[in-house]
């Protein structure tokens, strides 16, 4: 049986490993970034100390990171992510090259609720080739699940890919 | 630079290196186990998958652990634990064989109050040759740092071991 100490540690390093992966991936291709949940800001400082040349949008119903994880006023979305995706998503339409989902929590109807609000709404943001990484399995019209990368576990995190004809 | 995504995963995978480490280190000794700090109780998930006939007593302040990961309340020793973890240091003395201290958080300064509270109380609780695995370095008598296990992380997890001439 797994414990939950593995399940945390193995997604963590899904993470983490999906994101190096990606880094590389989207190295020389524009587009901006979108963060959906920030928590206590960790992927965040990832993130910002990866690609600090990006517009990166960090969505999030309250602020509650650490001081030193915690995005500008002008990287953040505040409010509810059913109302604040669809909206951005329009705004920046075909502009994202990489959207980093952290949604899940430990209560799976909330679950089903979050991935079904990013399957969505996500989809007119995505640039052609765009990478969706997830911690929730989701199901983004006009993308295709991507096997993992070395380091990842599965089931754990979940990689998309946006198709190249948008 | 090293992010807070990479603290955290590292303190994990070096926290679940030392445990399995540990576990397998302790098979056949008698001994109890004390866990200091439960938070949402992740770590205790993982001790008591692994260590099923052994007393575990977890300590924390006020219990917010998932449902599923919640101690029994005779496992549960609830206070400050510079009042609780002496008096049961005494209670239990020379009984522990294993001690998980997971009291760190990002306060500096609190990390240094709390470091001090285990490292100046559990001493009398442990058996000779037991195990101490924390978050936080500490300084305990009659103890001495051991090295990490493959797998774990340096300065992002600490071993010790007491004296076998109690």
């Amino acid at each position: 049986m797994i414990t939950r100490l593995e399940k945390l540690l193995y997604r963590l390093q899904s993470q983490h490993a999906c994101l190096n992966w990606a880094f590389a991936e989207i190295e020389g291709t524009p587009g901006i970034v979108f963060e959906l949940g920030l928590g206590l800001g960790r992927t965040f400082s990832h993130l910002r100390a990866h690609l600090p040349e990006r517009d990166i949008y960090v969505f999030e119903r309250q602020v509650h990171s650490y001081p030193d994880c915690t995005p500008e006023e002008r990287q953040l979305v505040i409010g509810d992510l059913a109302e604040t995706l669809p909206r951005m998503a329009a705004q920046h339409a075909g502009e994202v090259c990489l959207v980093n989902s952290d949604v899940g929590s430990f209560d799976k109807a909330q679950n089903a609720v979050m991935g079904a609000i990013v399957s969505g709404a996500v989809g007119p943001a995505l640039a052609p080739g765009a990478l969706v990484l997830s911690d929730l399995p989701l199901d983004i019209p006009g993308t295709r699940a991507l096997p993992l990368p070395a380091g990842a576990h599965e089931d754990r995190f979940y990689l998309y890919r946006k198709d190249n004809r948008s």
